[in-house]
């Protein structure tokens, strides 16, 4: 079908490609990513932004010894094409099909799994210094994004990278954008460094200048000699200069044979070096090069118009999200909202629309966003920062140390909680439960239904200390619309008031719930049915009184097991000396894998039919 | 007793110091402060170096309305002597008494509470977009360590400071120390600017020669106003310029009027500022400026020489480590250690002195840490990586995105953990099993005594995936020396095998289990008394065991209740239908200030006595 793709079988294929046909690869490659994409979905923008990027890596390098680290790792399809990973993508991002991210798992070509954002500089930096210490030789690159280097780890490894003696080579992939627009001083420093403003102006209007004057001609060459400010005169990345490391570029990022010859330079360099290049998100397909956060994580789409094969319908739980803050923001004029990178994810686009004040992207920053929330609610501002769940793992210092101890009134809103589905195990917001409980002075609470997302955001922005709502990706559950009573600090709602079984489930295992309880039902089991609401506190009254009628009391939750809302349950239960059965239905411990959610679910036994059955072997 | 001390008795007093009488203010304080911690213990080099620093604040601010972030908060005991807390000294760092870092409970001059690094700048940036939405008119001073600017959120800060069109003022207090000597690209950078390499050295060679010939004054004026690059010829802290981000200095921070008149010029700028401070640590007291990491936080000392009054006669944990990782790095030529930016408090100096190759002290980087040594297990190599509990909250997601999810061979030392006294509430260590036991793919371990220490560091570095040794500030218990069985994964050391009771103990409760048992005892109560050794993976069958001839089951464990090792075993105890009573001590879900650790266990009721008291009523 691909005349040059189809020659490549593995690892190193396509160094037998000559090179006046590789723009046509290239151009093949592209064709391959929309059309696969557009079936499975999937991260298309950034992936045709950097065709080249990575074709020019596998040109100048041997794997799978010399080591690519991806940062964040959406970027890797081409990565995984050119190391005989093709059949794979009819799988891609599918249940036991291939991961959408890096995986060691997957091929000895992936040297690092990755999946959250700023950590390849990190890991890289280890394997440079494993290589010094095993007396090893091979190269070690670390390709990120520009979005990635708003995030303080990236900072942090750059800051030790300078120590280096040996070559280590970083590729700043600058599409100057994260998911959406990037935001930050560094952002605009790189921009400038893009128009190529300093340099070029600075070599023809002062250095020409110079050269006109009698004796300049000295001057000029005094300044080439003079030390590290003064080298600012003649290379734009001063800002890594200044941190000790070697800075090449600006590269035009689609153009294969300059990337190599950079690289090339690149490994001479016996220390850290930056190779800035510059790619377009997107690059070669108009809808996504027009639209890059639609295009960032795609659903399946039709090539010819980029639009959505099958339109969405009901809304998702970011949608009610959305839509709630925007008229919390005209009620409440002290609210404002953050969001680490994510403007669109979190649906956080239209309160920016609306209220640009007191709206805040910080970039791929949690740990800065959280404690500037408490900045805010210190200041006297009513704070909501959006975060998913599996990002937010990323602040639980911030949340400790600066929101909780101070007892200031932030609100959480924890996206993605739960099983995500197709990004997979990096993605899952399975942990959330488990380390927001360990922190004193927070409520954590999760709704059933889209409605009491909603009753539970205006709860949130009205309590006091720190409030934190989980909710699940993907489509609100609309059922149990009747059920609606308000919100309080600490107390469950009781939906079926029955006896025999008391299922007490927490947000999304409501539904769940609801489908164990007819299965019990059908089989002449009686089955209350609780909506916790509060995984902090609990509701010990309910429990005190689920415990006073019922024979078992299960919980459910889609959260780890371990320092989940059910061993909560079970220690009060305990230390109250109730006399109960109990069951803990969690995720158990494990990484869970990507995939369709429902498999998923039943793979680890949180479905229906699973819980139905492990109940029914308690009672026995 | 103090000339010009004694007239300073709440905030803005100072102003009514004469300015030629400042000096003499700025000796009495030293002497009051030495005097002071010379009794009380705390931190002195730091406070001595920052006198001037903190008087030109007073003077040039007005508080409380003005709000001062001080970085980490260590640093603030001047603040706190001239906002009139010069009584609370007597009870400094004491239990009840007042805190050595700054506390909004405290005074509202104190305007946000600090502990932890790196944080003073977001929370700084919060206050000025709350007075910006709120129309208030206040300035916002953080107050920042060169040590803190290695930290990746002070970078996310800054990243996210360009974007203001309203004052905000961050002091660089630049003493070239974190803790210990600072590591990093970053600090190099500043050390250039520190000797004015480049400033005087361009403005003395270049735009002199450039005046002395023909147009060259014109050419001067030109680079002057050209754009960003060009702007480093006269601007030494680039750095920050690219960031977008004014920079004055720099200018030496013990001269008060000079600071001040910075301190104006800063305050004019309609945008974020930088006020870079030289410092020097320790600054007026030999011992503390020949030792900084010494006297960062000191134990009560003789003034005249500067050593500790009761010199230390048994080993610490620390002290253990320190050993072990020295006989390690001898027999195992892959184990390498990591420290975020404190080989003197982690014991790793020893190391870094022996293997000075296969030593690392990123910075106060606890996410870079984790990731580089994820990095470097990838590598082939064996990294054990000693972060204080407090701060091992800083790398969540990295141990779980970096390190578990990869199953990467990596040995976590974390020291300081349970109750550490005197620095309160930011570093308690009491949240590492709840926040860890979530994470797939660990095992935690904790001490009985100073011997087990040493096995388990052997056990881990010879273990597979990551392994996590938490272990408690101060003197390593040296009883049950005779109990010493070799150390196996997810197996517990049962120790006194008898009925009745079980107390199933972990790390340094098991000295606290050896008195409560006593107590049992004595009032002729059998009692079992078991060292837990893993928190996770815990020891099933040992469990059962104890449910087959015990009433009671106790857990131990200097952890919060909250996803710690008792939920743990009572989950377990639940899923396999045990029928034993069980009691849960740890500690509560409530932070815990500082003080002696004897007062505060009494206080949470995790002293033996409590405890004793709990058991008698769980009995009955």
């Amino acid at each position: 079908m691909y005349r040059y793709l189809d020659e490549i079988k593995k690892e190193n294929d396509i160094k037998k490609i000559p090179e006046d046909k590789w723009p046509v690869l290239a151009d093949e490659i592209r064709d391959f990513l929309i059309e696969t994409i557009s079936k499975t979905g999937g991260h298309l923008g950034s992936n045709l932004g950097t065709v080249e990027l990575t074709m020019a890596l596998h040109l100048s390098l041997n794997l799978p010894n010399d080591k690519i680290i991806w940062d964040v790792g959406h970027q890797s399809y081409t990565h995984k094409l050119l190391t005989g990973r093709r059949e794979g993508f009819e799988t891609l991002r599918k249940y036991k099909g291939m991961a959408g991210f890096p995986k060691r798992n997957e091929s000895p070509c992936d040297s690092f799994n990755t999946g959250h954002s700023s950590t390849s500089i990190s890991a890289g930096l280890g394997y440079v210094k494993a290589r010094e210490l095993k007396g090893e030789d091979y190269t070690v690159v670390s390709v990120i994004g520009d979005g990635s280097l708003t995030g303080g780890m990236a900072y942090e490894a750059l800051n030790n990278a300078s120590k280096l003696k040996t070559n280590y080579i970083v590729i700043l992939n600058d599409n100057n954008m994260s998911i959406s627009e990037n935001v930050g001083g560094i952002s605009k420093y790189l921009n400038d460094i893009r128009t190529a403003n300093t340099y070029l102006e600075l070599k023809e209007n002062v250095f020409n200048r110079l050269m006109n004057i009698p004796g300049g001609e000295e001057v000029v060459k005094g300044i080439r000699k003079a030390k590290s400010t003064v080298k600012s005169l003649v290379v734009p990345g001063m800002f890594f200069e200044n941190m000790g490391i070697t800075y090449l570029g600006p590269v035009d990022g689609h153009n294969i044979r300059n990337i190599m010859n950079a690289l090339s330079d690149a490994k001479r360099i016996k220390g850290p070096v930056v190779v800035h290049l510059i790619t377009k998100k997107g690059k070669g397909f108009a809808p996504a090069e027009k639209h890059p956060a639609r295009f960032h994580g795609a659903e399946p789409f039709e090539i010819a118009t980029g639009l959505p094969k099958s339109p969405k319908t009901a809304s998702s739980y970011t949608d009610i999200f959305s839509t709630c803050m925007v008229k919390m923001g005209e009620r409440e004029k002290d609210v404002c909202a953050i969001t680490a990178a994510m403007p669109d994810g979190t649906g956080l686009k239209r309160f920016r629309i609306t209220y640009p004040d007191r709206f805040f992207d910080v970039g791929i920053a949690e740990e800065h966003a959280v404690t500037f929330a408490a900045g805010l609610a210190a200041g006297g501002l009513k704070p909501v920062v959006c975060i998913y769940s599996s990002f937010l793992q990323r602040a639980y210092d911030q949340i400790i140390h600066d929101v909780c101890l101070q007892n200031l009134h932030v609100v959480f809103a924890i996206d993605r909680a739960g099983l995500v589905g197709a990004d997979g195990e990096t993605h899952q917001g399975i942990f959330d439960i488990s380390f927001l409980s360990s922190i004193p002075n927070i409520e954590i609470l999760a709704p059933k239904n889209k409605w009491e997302l909603s009753d539970m955001l205006k709860y949130a922005v009205a309590a006091e200390g720190a409030v934190a709502i989980r909710y699940p990706r993907g489509t609100a559950y609309a059922g149990l619309e009747e059920y609606r009573a308000p919100v309080e600090r600490g107390k469950a709602e009781l939906i079926y008031d029955e006896s025999g079984v008391a299922l007490l489930c927490l947000g999304s295992m409501v539904k769940t719930g609801e489908e164990v309880r007819e299965r019990l039902k059908s089989e002449g089991i009686p089955c209350s049915l609780v909506n916790a609401r509060f995984a902090k506190p609990i509701d010990e009254d309910m429990v005190r009184f689920l415990a006073s009628k019922h024979d078992l009391i299960v919980t459910l939750e889609e959260n780890v097991i371990s320092g989940g809302f059910g061993e909560h349950v079970l220690d009060f239960i305990n230390e109250d000396g109730l006399n109960v059965d109990f069951l803990n239905i969690g995720i158990p411990d494990e990484y869970v894998e990507h995939g369709n959610v429902d498999a998923l679910k039943k793979e680890i036994g949180i479905d229906a039919d699973s819980i139905f059955d492990r109940i029914i072997k308690s009672l026995k």
